[in-house]
Formats: structure tokens, C-alpha cells, sequence
């Protein structure tokens, strides 16, 4: 049989402009010969929608999208194919968790077929780790939706749906799917991309697959929210336990494929059946025989299954980019500005969103001071000739020195104005000029507090947020070598690279003034950030007591400053976002040995 | 029998000063010669501890701290009292939800006595709404310990303990309670304040004391964290569900009452034994007998129990200056700065900022511009005068002249160019002289979006963040009435109450110019923002569709600068901050009938 995958790019809250997204997609994979199209978690609604879920209104539209969605792919020729769509539904006739309305919010999916919504159920599983709130909007669904297909040889194959995270935890959809006997498990999911990834994955659907015994089609998500990027890279594994179909990362596709499934028990009639979810609760198996449509020969379309997968840098820089382009597109600006210093991260910064929106849409402004060094503004003025943005310079020098004659500052204080003078500009531009203020901080300068707040952490987007430096200048390097592979300029000056990095907030002034190497800052930021390792511990895997509570420190005292940083594309496990929920008023200190 | 409800102030993170306030509020107890002493829910660590509930090293400490408390208890002669104590601990032997380590945390209350920790249970029912995340980090507790005390008379009681929400939701510790005869049930809390919430908690614990036909003792926190205010105001209802106890709002107290409790059942025996939790789980009773101490009459020492109330203006605004008052203390600060433009956000949060850490402290700075009328310097002049913080001037003129000598700005990026200017000093002036910045905008502004990103929304704590620019007006008449009730001066000019509102960024403006009537917008506010209507809802309960369309653009579309600013006490069901959980990109528009 063959089905299609279509990995697509949804908005949060637009749900014509979603609607309209299925039934183009769909009418390709029509076209390709497909019997099942699935669609990803949410599909109508965008995801994650958040408080959304809990406002009446929007459930609503979400239910009359669904039924809109149905009747105009049966108005369009397009009811002969089974639809799998995620969208936002709600369960009545339950007593719901405390915080949650009287009809419950349901994470659900659908079948569409000849018109009709024929089946419905949703996630079972909720997560409510990391990034993810699920208890706080959802209660979980209890059906295991199976429907019946007649197959291109003209025998039925028995298709289940889960959702997302049934796939991430034991028992629930896939051990029901089993009881059921399905043939083919799909699972629309919207799993945000982390380095990595990728592998994690394609291991989970291996053995959910043989957990369900069955084949499993795992369609992802792609585009960028918020915080969050969408990466695709859909899966499909056979009932042999074999990866047949890949799909590309960080683009729109429709993936089809041909699969040998099971024939379906001719004995197992349609209506609904207990089944044990083997997690402590019980599910229903709820079982929908669709018409045999007219039997188009497969064979006579193209299928594209597999892609190659990128390598580990090339997949962070696209997740930049596409969280970056989302965010400028999908919140209706059309340009972006930044501060060009010269220095790398700046540089990067206007790199990816040079490639995210096209250089002519990015402006940059230098802004030089009397700290300055004669490299920052060459090094900056090439960039802006390799690349071809807009680029205009203001000094500051003018502007700090009237603050100065009000306020006769030295210090922090003085080298903190230079930033929030040259934050103050980039605002004003915007206002005046409609661009998306882009952040250039990186990862390891927001977990030691090395920014100044209102200056250069002011903006609205942040794309290296969640890149710690050392692999700042990996993606430099590696952004490099991809123009000079393929015969164009390279976009980031070497000089830019290869400097001692520096603020040049004073005279001299460099990071290792204020911070380690940040080879070593950066492994020991992983470790206490991501992996969330007490002093102890890092002393035991082999860092300096001393630097350890030095870092530290610094990590837990920046609380402040990254509750008002803007939001920037997640690549880590743990970001410095939804990921990592700290107080700001905290005395709690590591305890050391020492 | 006599028990104590010390409602005290911990600090999260800061467990040897919680462990101190342990120690001296028991000695309190043993003095006013009180059998049982209750502190609030996670009295050890602080609460919320948030992520470092998920850390290895903490919740070490939390155990840690425990066992210290009860040795250092009975080293001072404490141990003749049952301590009633909650603290962080880890549930091992059992698989955790997904995303909680293998040691899996729990929200837990342990019994001290005679040196011992003599019974540990957890929270049963976990909230995640609202602020609260607690399936992120908790698994539920499922024992009710039963500790028996001889009472007074020379009989002895039994006491059961649950924590906190236990007391919100149906079945669960309550239930069990009545099914295990206990006489007396105490009940840990840290229940965030919001306006009118008193009379709801005492509805509750009239509704439970009566379902676990049980005297109830409610004992919850006090003090800032964050966002969060608790506010005390502890309840104890007898087994005739009278209330015969209540404690001050927003004040660290010991209330000591005399109950009178039944005898407990001596043919049930110190073990577990299982019951149904009518919750669909089932819990343990684990019951333990407490050696009989030393009968010192309990008439010998005064008790105290009954505090009046506060009215609802009283109760907040005491909610926001403890708010402020610790956010300021507990994170290290000695001295607070604002700008104080003569109007009544800033007039209010300078006398809020006044009353909670003392007028000297407070510095205030007067920024006036072209566009500042002759009363905003006169007004804020005589609000200096009245209340003595510390003043000084600081023209914006030669600043901005410098920046639009370089930028040419007008219209909105002008405006804005002036309250950030004024950010900018204000920050400068924090980094000088190490003042915590507050920021003065209101909830109104907030929602719509009616204020300068890094201008007059730079800081570090926003005192007013929750309030609606109608109840900012009604807390400065009210603060007036109280200085005038007690022959004080009255703190702010009657000027700032009654002119009307201006953000002076352009000739003649007014908040009317670009915001409906206050009136209006408040209310409508209130039931977009905390009730959650829709468009079509709030047409129906008779606003002009009109505004309810401009009025959700405008707070729709705010969403970005809300990110970005800084806590401020929640004194509403719901304040913007993790009450209100909203994704930036969203092009989610509320359908209008017309």
C-alpha cells in the first residue's frame, strides 16, 4: 500500500491558512497514488498553542476546521484518500482535572474520508517535562482509532493511529495497537528539533515498531515557533523492522512510500472493544471499515522516500536559520537589524539571517566607539561587502558623551552605557523603521551574565541564544567551508573567527579578562546547565573546585538578566527557556567539599 | 489540646536559615506550651524551588536539613513537641514519569519528635495550573501518617497530616483521614495570595474539616518570592466547624490554640494499613504513637488565635509591599530607585516602595523633558517633600538632542527615544550606586502593550505589574485615608490622583488619546485577560464590539514586550507572568460576528 507523509509547515492560530495547507498536500499525495496521507500533531491549530487550548473560542474553531477541512476535501475530488489530521478537540461528559474547562482539551487526530470525520481519538501519553506543559492543558485520550483500507492488491489492511508521545512512552497506543492487530501504526507527531536527535528517534520508532508489530509512519513537523523549531526528518519503518523512508530535515515534503503490509483479520468487525493499555488504564479499540475506492495502480507515480541526513553542524545551522525566517515571517515583519562589532558572534548572527531572508532584508549598524579597535569596523565592513546587507554606521561617542555629562560614570557603569546606547539605536531604528531587532548573544555569555541588559541583549529575537560560543565558531568555520565547497565567497571574515573574542567595552578589554577559555567554560556550562550536575559532582568528573563555584555563581546570580532576554531557536537539550525553570530569588548555594 | 501554627517566612535555597526559623518558632511553641507545632509546606527548602527540585544536590540538602532539624530540636529540649515540617524528599523503588530522575522528588511533611524524623508522607494531589507545574516535578505521596499524642487531659489524640492541595481537591488524604478516625487534621501549606481569596480557603477548610470529620488546622506561608506573595492568614476550624483560629495576613505569627479533640480509638495500633482514596488510588495509614511527654498545663501560657481581618484594599496593597519588601531583601539589595514623573503609577509604587523597605532607602529621580508639564515636576517635588526618599534631577534634553542629532527620529521612535533614554539612567544609576530598579507600569499598560520596551519597562521588579490603573487609583486614595485615619501626612499629592493620565512623550498627550476610558478597558481587561472570554462572549455580556476587537489587538499583540519584563507581585487570579501562558507568533484572531 502507499501512503504519504506530508512533513508541512503550520502557524499557530491560523487555521484557514492550515486548512488550506491539508488540502493542498493532500491533492499531491492524491496525485502521487497514495491511500493514506498523514499530517502532523496539530496540524490545524499549529503547535504548541498553549493557554489557546483553554479558551473556548479556540476549541471551537479547531472543531469547525476540522469539518470544514473534510467537506472541502470531499468538494475537491479528494475524499477517496483516508486523511490523518491532528487538531485541538475536547472531551465532555468527564469531571476534568482541577484548571482545565468543563470540556477538557483533548491533543487529538482524526481520519477523514469521503467527506466525513470517521474516526477521532487523542494523545494518551502527556509530556510534562523540558519544554512541554501537556497536564496543564490536556486530558488524555483513551481510544486507539483502527481503520480498514482495501489495499492495492484489493485486500484490506487495518491502519491505528497514536499521537506524538504515545510513541515516547511505554504501554498505551502502541501496546494496544498490538492487541488490535493493526498492520500499520501512523503517528503525526511535533517533536522540536535538539542536536542529535535524529538518531534517538529513528532507534524509538525501531522498537515501537516491533513493540506494536506492526509498520510505523512517523510524520513530523516542520517550521519554527517561538523558541521552538520543527525540524521534519520523518520516519517509516516496515513490518520487517527496516528504515524505508527518511524524511529531509528543515523542509516542506510530501514523503510516499510503498509498503507491504499485513492483510487485515477478516474476522474483526468494525464497533469498539476493551483493550488493557498495559500502563495501569484501559483504551478502546475503535474499529472503522472504509469504502474501497477506485484502485488507481501505485506503480504509476513517483514515490521519494529517502533523503540524506545532514551532518551534526549542518542540521544546527538550519535549525538557526528556519527558526529565525519563521520568526521574522510568521510574526508579519519583513526585515531585521542587528549590530555588526566585528567580533563573531555579530557576524554569525547576520549570517543566518542573511540566509534565513536574504541579505537585502538584514540591515546592519556599526556603531564604533573610542574603545573600538581599528579591526572591529574593517572586519565588519567586509562582511557587509562579502554579503551584500544594508549597512549604515552611527558612532556613539556623541550620545555617550552627553549621558556622561549628566551622570559622570566609570566602571560597569560607563562600559554597560556604551551597550545600552547602541541597544537604544537598534530600538529606535525599529520603530522608525519596522525591523525585527535580531540579539546576537550566545549561550555561554547568557548562563555567565556576560551582557548587558538593555544594550546588547536587547532585541526580539535571539538566533545564537542556545549555541555556546566554541561552537559559534564552528558553525562560522563550517558556514565557511560550505561557500568555499561550492565556489562563492565565504560569507564570515577570517579575521573575524580567528580574534580573541572581546565586548571592547575599555580600553584592551578581553572575555578571558571575565571568563575562562571558553573551551573549558563551555564543557563545564554543559554540564551544569544541560545535565544539571551538582558541585560535587563536577568536581568529581574532574574540573577546578575553585572555578566550578567560580562559574556557578556567575550561572545562578544571571537568573535575572535571561528572564528578560527575547526568545531565540532551541538546539539543546536544555535551553535557557521553558527548558530550565529557575527562581530568580534563590540562596541556594552548591555545597563544596572545600 | 493546645497546638501552634507558626506561619513564618522561609527563603528558597536558604536551608540553614529555614532550619534556624525551625528551631526558634518550636522553642516559641514550647513556651506558649503547645503539644504540636505545624510550619508551612516546604518550610526546609522555600517554595517553589522550581527545576532544583529536579537537582541531586538539592533535594540531598532538603534530607539533609531534615535530620539536622530533629537532632538540633532535641539538643535544645525541643523534642517533647510533635514538629510538624515540610521539606523536599525523593520517592526511590519506583519509575518515575517520564522526565523526573530515578529518585523521584516529592513535595513531603515529616513529623518530628524526640530527636527523630518519626513519619514522612507527600503531597497527594499536585497542581498544574494556574502558577503551578507540579507534575514537572513531583510524584504524588500515598500515606497518610497518623501520629497519636496523649492530649492534655491525659487522653490521647490522633492527628493526621496532608499537604496544601490536598485540601483543594476531592478524595485523596481528606477521605482517608476520616476513614483512619483521625481527630485533628493538620494541613502544610505555601497557597499564593490573590484578592479575595481568604474566603474561599475558609469555605474550604470548613467543607474538608467536615468530610474528614476532623478539627483542621490550616498553617500557610509568609513572604515574597518572585512573583508569589503568601500571605499567611492560617486557619483552624474545630471538630463543630467553628473557626477558632486565624492568623494575620502578610505577618510572621505563632497562633496558638486550645482544642478540644476527641479520643483517639485505642484498638487501632501503630502499622500501615491500606484504604481507598476515593480518587481512584489507594493510599497507606501509617500510624505511629508519640511517647507521653511531660503534662506542663497548658493554661499556664497565653494563646492567641483570632486576628482581624483586612478590607480588600488593605489586603493588597500589603500584598504588594511584602512583595516588594522581600524581593529586595531576600535577593541582597539595600536600596531601591525609580523614576518618578509626578503621575500615580510612580507616586504609588515610590509609597509602596517607601512602606517596604523604609523612605531612605528609596531613590527616586526626577527626568523631565520638553514635552513635561509644570505639574509633573511639582507634583513629584511635593511627594519627595512628603515622605522623604531620596530625590534628585536629572533633564533628559541634552541626551536626546545628542541621539537625534544622530538618528533624525520622529513620531513614535521619538517618543519612545525618551522614555528609554530615562531607562537608561536609571540603569546606570543601579550599576553605580547597586539600587534594584522598580519598574512603575500597571496592568493596564501591561495588557495593552502602553509602554516602551527597555524605557519606563526597565527594571528589575514592577511593584504595580498586577494591578489595573483603576485599582491604582483606589490603593493611593486608600493610602491616603490610612496616613489621614492615623494624623500622618498624607504620602501623595492629591495632584497625581486626579490629573489625568499622561505619558508626556508628545505636546498635550493623554492615555485617552490612544486607550479607552479606564473604566472600560479594566473591566473589559478583567474578563478577556483573567476570565478568558472570547470575542463573541464579551459582545454578549454588552461590550461594543468595536473596542472588544481594538482592545484584544492591542493585548494580542503586547505579547512580546511582556516577555521581556520584569516580576512583580500576583495579586489576581491571574497575573502575567506563569498564570498566562501565551506563544508570541500567533496569528490566532478572535472571530467577530460583524
Amino acid at each position: 500500500m502507499r501512503i504519504a507523509l506530508a512533513q508541512v509547515n503550520s502557524t499557530v492560530g491560523d487555521l484557514d491558512s492550515n486548512c488550506d495547507a491539508v488540502i493542498a498536500w493532500t491533492a499531491r499525495a492524491v496525485a502521487a497514488r497514495a491511500r493514506v496521507v498523514v499530517f502532523p500533531e496539530m496540524m490545524l491549530t499549529g503547535y504548541p498553542v498553549e493557554d489557546l487550548a483553554l479558551r473556548a473560542s479556540f476549541v471551537d474553531a479547531s472543531i469547525a476546521a476540522l469539518d470544514r477541512t473534510a467537506a472541502r476535501l470531499a468538494a475537491d475530488g479528494l475524499g477517496e484518500i483516508a486523511v490523518v489530521v491532528g487538531y485541538l478537540d475536547r472531551k465532555a461528559g468527564i469531571r476534568p482535572r482541577v484548571g482545565l474547562p468543563t470540556g477538557a482539551p483533548l491533543d487529538a487526530a482524526a481520519v477523514l474520508y469521503g467527506g466525513n470525520v470517521v474516526l477521532k481519538s487523542a494523545k494518551h501519553h502527556l509530556p510534562n517535562y523540558g519544554v512541554f506543559d501537556e497536564f496543564r492543558y490536556f486530558v488524555p485520550g483513551d481510544v486507539l482509532p483502527v481503520f480498514r483500507l482495501a489495499a492495492g492488491s484489493g485486500e484490506a489492511v487495518d491502519v491505528a493511529v497514536a499521537v506524538c508521545e504515545d510513541l515516547w512512552q511505554e504501554g498505551g497506543p502502541v501496546s494496544v495497537a498490538r492487541q488490535a492487530g493493526a498492520g500499520l501504526l501512523v503517528v503525526p507527531n511535533a517533536s522540536p528539533y535538539e542536536r542529535g536527535k535524529g538518531t534517538e528517534r529513528v532507534e524509538l520508532c525501531l522498537r515501537r515498531g516491533a513493540e506494536a508489530g506492526a509498520a510505523l509512519a512517523y510524520v513530523n513537523l516542520v517550521g519554527g515557533q517561538d523558541e521552538l523549531v520543527f525540524d521534519g526528518d520523518s520516519i517509516v519503518v516496515d513490518g520487517a523492522g527496516a528504515v524505508v523512508a527518511r524524511g529531509p530535515q528543515f523542509e516542506e515534503t510530501l514523503v510516499v512510500v510503498d509498503l507491504e503490509l499485513p492483510a487485515a483479520d477478516q474476522a474483526l468487525t468494525d464497533g469498539d472493544s476493551p483493550a488493557d493499555a498495559c500502563d495501569g488504564t484501559t483504551m478502546t479499540i475503535r474499529r472503522v471499515t472504509l469504502p474501497a475506492a477506485g484502485q488507481a495502480p501505485a506503480g504509476s507515480a513517483e514515490t521519494r522516500a529517502l533523503w540524506p541526513r545532514l551532518d551534526d553542524l549542518a542540521e544546527v545551522y538550519r535549525a538557526l536559520v528556519l527558526g529565525t525566517r519563521d520568526y521574522v515571517v510568521k510574526n508579519g515583519f519583513s526585515s531585521a537589524i542587528l549590530a555588526l562589532s566585528g567580533g563573531i558572534d555579530s557576524a554569525l548572527t547576520a549570517t543566518i539571517a542573511a540566509d534565513a531572508i536574504g541579505a537585502d532584508r538584514v540591515h546592519v549598524v556599526l556603531m564604533p566607539s573610542k574603545y573600538s579597535s581599528p579591526h572591529s569596523v574593517s572586519d565588519a565592513e567586509e562582511l557587509v561587502k562579502r554579503q551584500g546587507v544594508q549597512a549604515r554606521t552611527i558612532p556613539i561617542a556623541s550620545v555617550v558623551a552627553a549621558f556622561d555629562h549628566e551622570l559622570h560614570l566609570s566602571g560597569m557603569a560607563e562600559e554597560n552605557l556604551q551597550a545600552r546606547v547602541r541597544g537604544m539605536i537598534l530600538m529606535a531604528l525599529s520603530n522608525a523603521e519596522g525591523h525585527l531587532v535580531l540579539t546576537t548573544g550566545n549561550k555561554s555569555e547568557l548562563a555567565t551574565g556576560y551582557s548587558t541588559l538593555y544594550g546588547d541583549s536587547a532585541g526580539g529575537f535571539a538566533p545564537i541564544k542556545d549555541v555556546l560560543k566554541t561552537l559559534v565558531w564552528d558553525l562560522a568555520r563550517w558556514r565557511n567551508q560550505q561557500a568555499a565547497a561550492t565556489g562563492e565567497d565565504e560569507p564570515i571574515p577570517e579575521n573575524s573567527i580567528t580574534k580573541p573574542p572581546s565586548a571592547e567595552l575599555r580600553p584592551g578589554q578581553l572575555d578571558t579578562d571575565s571568563l575562562p577559555d571558553y573551551a573549558i567554560l563551555d564543557a563545564l556550562l554543559d554540564d551544569y546547565v544541560e545535565k544539571d550536575l551538582g558541585a560535587a559532582e563536577l568536581a568529581a568528573v574532574g574540573y577546578d573546585p575553585a572555578l566550578v563555584e567560580r562559574v556557578i555563581g556567575l550561572v545562578d546570580r544571571a537568573e535575572y538578566k535571561r528572564r528578560q532576554y527575547p526568545p531565540g531557536p532551541k538546539i539543546t537539550v536544555k535551553n535557557f527557556g521553558r527548558d530550565r525553570r529557575l527562581p530568580i530569588t534563590s540562596r541556594w548555594h552548591e555545597p563544596f567539599a572545600g
